[in-house]
């Protein structure tokens, strides 16, 4: 294939779960992302329910159009796993039994102290033919396949997040990286604090702007992300990108907080661990959410020992020592309160940083004062007994108003670590 | 429309940061999932990106072979938002400005104490059309549209999360509720324990599966889902799906734990508050994931008070007052430690069960006997000082691994609830 050309990808995902709604693709986005990272540009993701017509009708679309189509879904052993027959059916691969895939089925099985069914049979079978390669899948009980078809290369992965991943993460991923990988460049610039008109006027006003580039604007939890891309000339996209870069941070200024759609939880954890501080949360609407994020980032041992879920008012009096008077005054949503928390934090824990969340997730609770979405967020040094505590309104539903809250405060402990230490 | 065929509908979701893999496509499954509930069945999910001739090619292909077309993204008021303007162009619509609309803006804008760039007044320009139908959107600046095209519909919502939900649930679930609610009819029963080819192995010796009716199998993180469903004469769906339900039920045992696909947090508030059961967690490995779960359901505060996220060993020792010998002589890790982490919670809060995780999420912290993924489940009943522990082993990484975590502890606790109580 042409090293010039910027290679496309099409993803399709098989599975009547992801069209009534009951499963969310998140097969597809993490597909998408580990092709982004080798210079493979995602062209169209594709979901279709368990139907032998539209699989095929969708995979020879993609193959008119895309040079890599990632299929996941449809290889379990039951009657609705249609993705192994169908394709082989429409290539004409005849089917083999592959001894060595029936002993890996047949060990999977063991360690969870069962025999497999005859029906698991059925995932030992693989096509017979030069161009259909067999994927090892340690992680499950069937094999990914790889097929070359007039140049093209077709890639089915079960439909199991942690078995796609398995496959992707050992056997495709280093294969293009081998035979593939291009220089695509973006580089990303993470905002908070501003809205997405408010920086596109900003930008959109420097007589240079888009300064060569393609420029795009993406919405995120924690504020907007600012794309610079560049698909030319293969020589010079990275020095375009950069300069651009380099204008938009300055012109973005204090809104930005992280860069290359590294989430907040990652850089609060490297920030934290570099910084060799502890840190401990205390958490009321957010309900641990804060800290389920902390402790997604491997390694978030090292930082964080300890946290407290005190979604009750006696909660926070019993586990933190607010005062019932602060609580019945002010109410647990409340400067005054967060600020309690807060100190109940150095007093119970050991930590260097400690943040603590009280707010009204909704849709129940709120009053006219203190409207569900009403949210204060704090945060306090050890080192000179610093607090900072601020009020939030964040619009959108209690899963909305959670993640808002548990992002904003991530956000605003990484500027001040960064500015500060 | 006729009233017996199944209505279909597409979905395509617009944005770069789709494609890159860095934004999940959660609104493509809540549109899905709300059209379910009212009998329209999406035939297809795509996601393209943010560019003019994708998003015509993609629209033209849909209104071919869907009633419904929902279009979410590239609303906003930057040059990389194009629905709208490539939409109205390509249908022949003018444009005109809309005062009502302005003056939401500027009130929507007010609230956050800023005054509308001049950028902004884009979003107030509406299709001059009697076929265009303007659905206002509370939750943000964009307003939604409605095209009615040769008797096709063509939904337009805004990408951000909110402000889509709140189009779907306040302008046109209630309008597709009203014209073209149809008797799609599913049954859902989710099992736990059980694996895929297993329960299809014992489904499929019953001398009259399928039943009737189609069959799927759907995995799920807490196990699988059996989907019945009829796609027949109207008048039968309902009774065919049901007497398959009865027969699947019992076939199934006691491996089924919640039907219609009810997620275990759900269920979980739903019961203990039925049961009027106070419920506090002791977390390590999972790191909040347990109590963020059950607060994400409305109305939790109700059975949720408090719980601590113990991540360290002295941690344990200091809030839930587990024995150092125990973590020394058994690990953090170890059956022994749960129960210790039970007890502290007996003595710290008034709960009435209370639940403890400790385990190795991974990737590292594994040994040869603990490899990465072992985890003690665990949970106790006040009255009668019952406490069941049991040992786990959970494949996946470490994200994988709390969620397995979480959801089987959530699910074992339901199933002893609803045998028990």
């Amino acid at each position: 294939m042409d090293k010039e050309k910027i290679k496309t990808a099409h993803i399709i995902s098989i599975g009547d779960e992801l069209l009534s709604g009951h499963t969310i693709n998140t097969n597809s986005s993490y597909i998408a992302s580990e092709l982004y990272d080798i210079g493979i540009k995602t062209a169209k993701i594709i979901a279709v329910p368990d139907s032998a017509e539209g699989i095929i009708s969708e995979l020879d679309k993609s193959l008119k159009e895309a040079e890599f189509i990632f299929i996941t879904g449809g290889l379990g052993p039951t009657n609705d796993d249609l993705t192994k027959k169908v394709i082989c059916a429409h290539f004409g691969f005849k089917m083999k039994f592959v001894p060595e895939v029936w002993d890996h089925i047949v060990k999977m099985f063991a360690k969870r102290g069962i025999v497999p069914h005859e029906v698991n049979k059925e995932q030992a079978m693989f096509p017979d033919a030069e161009n259909a390669i067999l994927l090892h899948n340690a992680a499950g009980t069937a094999p990914g396949m790889h097929f070359v078809i007039d140049g093209r290369h077709i890639f089915a992965m079960p439909g199991v997040p942690n078995e796609m991943r398995y496959l992707m993460d050992n056997e495709i991923v280093p294969l293009l990286k081998k035979e593939f990988a291009d220089d695509l460049y973006y580089f990303d610039i993470n905002t908070t604090g501003i809205s997405e008109s408010s920086i596109y006027a900003i930008l959109s006003d420097h007589p240079k702007f888009p300064f060569g580039c393609e420029i795009a604007f993406l919405p995120q939890g924690y504020g907007v992300t600012i794309r610079i891309k560049n698909f030319g000339e293969r020589a010079s996209r990275k020095s375009l990108v950069d300069s651009a870069a380099v204008i938009i941070r300055s012109l973005a200024g204090d809104n930005v907080f992280t860069e290359n759609m590294k989430s907040p939880q990652h850089e609060l954890v490297e920030l934290l661990i570099s910084k060799k501080m502890k840190i401990s949360a205390a958490e009321s609407c957010t309900g641990g959410l804060l800290m389920n994020r902390i402790t997604d980032v491997p390694g978030s041992s090292e930082v964080f020992s300890e946290g407290f879920v005190t979604y009750s008012n006696e909660s926070k009096f019993k586990i933190l020592c607010v005062n019932p008077g602060t609580l019945s005054t002010n109410g647990a949503v409340s400067q005054e309160t967060v600020s309690e928390m807060l100190d109940g934090l150095f007093a119970e824990t050991q930590s260097d940083i400690v943040c603590a969340v009280s707010g009204i997730a909704g849709p129940g609770g709120g009053s006219e004062n203190k409207p569900a979405g009403t949210v204060y967020l704090g945060f306090g040094i050890r080192s000179g007994c610093k607090k900072i505590i601020e009020k939030h309104f964040f619009t959108g539903d209690r899963i909305s108003v959670k993640e808002k809250s548990a992002n904003k405060l991530m956000v605003e402990m990484i500027r001040y670590l960064k500015r500060n230490y």
